[in-house]
């Protein structure tokens, strides 16, 4: 088994060319391929596939929304073998490998997911860098709700982004303070508010730089712990700092301990712009996972 | 850049085949390597180079004792891109992996080092798989000293394999016991005994098994943290667990997190018998670390 791997703001995918979904990535291989001493190490694989074939074997029960046969699928699973619908970050690097691979003949195209067909942008791209653009969806802002970490208190907003996040944009915290807070015994969020959990961001207040705001954000996902990035919570921590100076649309470039990305924040709906890197290629030797 | 990616006890390692040590492996460049998310991801980086070279190269002063200008020589870099000496789980690596190559013709040979010459035993190898013993020498046992593992104390032994450890026998403990050991917050050892920090190991009495003992053990490494093995660790807990009984020789078969080894201690030395696994071949893309 080949694969190539690589990260967008260093949330780590292998990537697995299968266009004819012949593999079983079944949880016992996916938990080995994500493991990082006794496997390659990332947070998720991708597996690249015609969303027909997958339906032809079983592994998709239809065509989700808005994709069709030939499309590539970003056929996305979490390291511990579950399936996830999306992943902000992933889909960057999914495009970014087409590209790369020549497996797509333009920069505009659109990507299978379990939540819908995501229409993707490459600005540019080589065998290892990118800059892809990817139409994240809908987002929905609730009521305010309050996190505990270490044994500070933050306020921030319920946004669901097809996942739960509360956003928490701290007032007077500049990115110094922000790197200082300690994450290491986790985030206690309010579980009547969040039956099944939730991500948690905090950011600075936004300030603005010409035409787009600033901040500084890190994030605690769910039943994961921090990471350096996370798509969806750029995209809900960018709406909730929007809506906390009255605004339901703006450009947001954030700078999160991964790097930096850009978030277009529409009434209908919102961007995420980001880097892309495939760091090499690999090939497992047979037996790795006996 | 080409490289194996391989682990011994799930503690795992890139290695280099760079014969004639033309790579400057630099902090850069290793804690690039070792980065998990943006990198390959290890706990150190194994360079593959004749020893000759090493000190044509400046890499080295001069031929550590023991070892020959055509031995094959590990130059261990630590993930933070500093340097260590030995370890114990990364030689085996290091001797799957010349014999994988066809770098060595025999199963018996001296892997070189900073540590010196340590000879090893192949006793079994495919391209995957190996069982591999290595000379691990001299163990001194100091006296007793106690460690705060959460809210609870430990009493172990001082014991230096080259580097400092508290080795720490726990009466009445099993393996499910050991296991639910609170590791989250670290360590506190004695810094009076210790002034340079030392790795800490808990395990559970040994069990006399035959010719041998077994005993469960989990392993807490200066600097970094708990880790699924460490070599050094393993035989500072055999020599501790038959000091603890009287004995200044013997066999011990440990589990740990990463897996299981033999350690055989003499009064004369240690030889540490264990796996090692080659997990795949990789390349990197030119301007990966860009």
């Amino acid at each position: 088994m080949t694969y190539v791997k690589g990260h967008g703001t260093q949330n780590d995918f292998v990537v697995i060319a299968d266009p004819d979904a012949q593999h079983d990535l079944d949880v016992d291989l996916v938990t080995a391929l994500c493991d990082r001493q006794r496997g390659i190490g990332a947070d998720g694989v991708l597996r690249v596939a015609r969303s027909g074939a997958l339906v032809d074997q079983g592994v998709l029960d239809a065509l989700p929304p808005g994709v069709a046969a030939d499309d590539w699928f970003m056929d996305y699973r979490n390291a511990d073998g579950s399936i996830a619908e999306m992943c902000g970050n992933g889909v960057r690097v999914f495009a970014h490998y087409l590209r790369s691979a020549g497996l797509v003949p333009d920069d505009r195209f659109t990507v299978g997911s379990r939540a819908g067909g995501k229409p993707v942008v490459v600005h540019a791209s080589d065998a290892v860098h990118a800059d892809v653009s990817v139409e994240m969806g809908a987002v929905r802002i609730g009521d305010e709700s309050t996190v505990m970490v270490a044994d500070e208190s933050f306020t921030g907003l319920v946004v669901d982004v097809g996942n739960p996040h509360l956003a928490c944009v701290v007032p007077d915290l500049d990115a110094e303070r922000l790197a200082a807070i300690d994450f290491l015994l986790g985030v206690h969020i309010d579980a009547a508010v969040f039956p099944h959990g939730a991500n948690v961001e905090l950011l600075t207040p936004p300030v603005r730089d010409g035409g787009r705001y600033l901040a500084h954000m890190r994030v605690f996902e769910r039943g994961v712990g921090e990471t350096r990035s996370c798509g969806t919570g750029l995209v809900a921590a960018a709406a909730a700092a929007l809506a906390g100076i009255g605004e339901d649309s703006g450009r947001l470039v954030i700078t999160i301990p991964g790097g930096r990305v850009e978030v277009t924040i529409r009434p209908d709906g919102a961007v995420l712009r980001g880097p892309s890197v495939l760091v090499g290629d690999g090939t497992l030797r047979p037996g790795w996972n006996a």
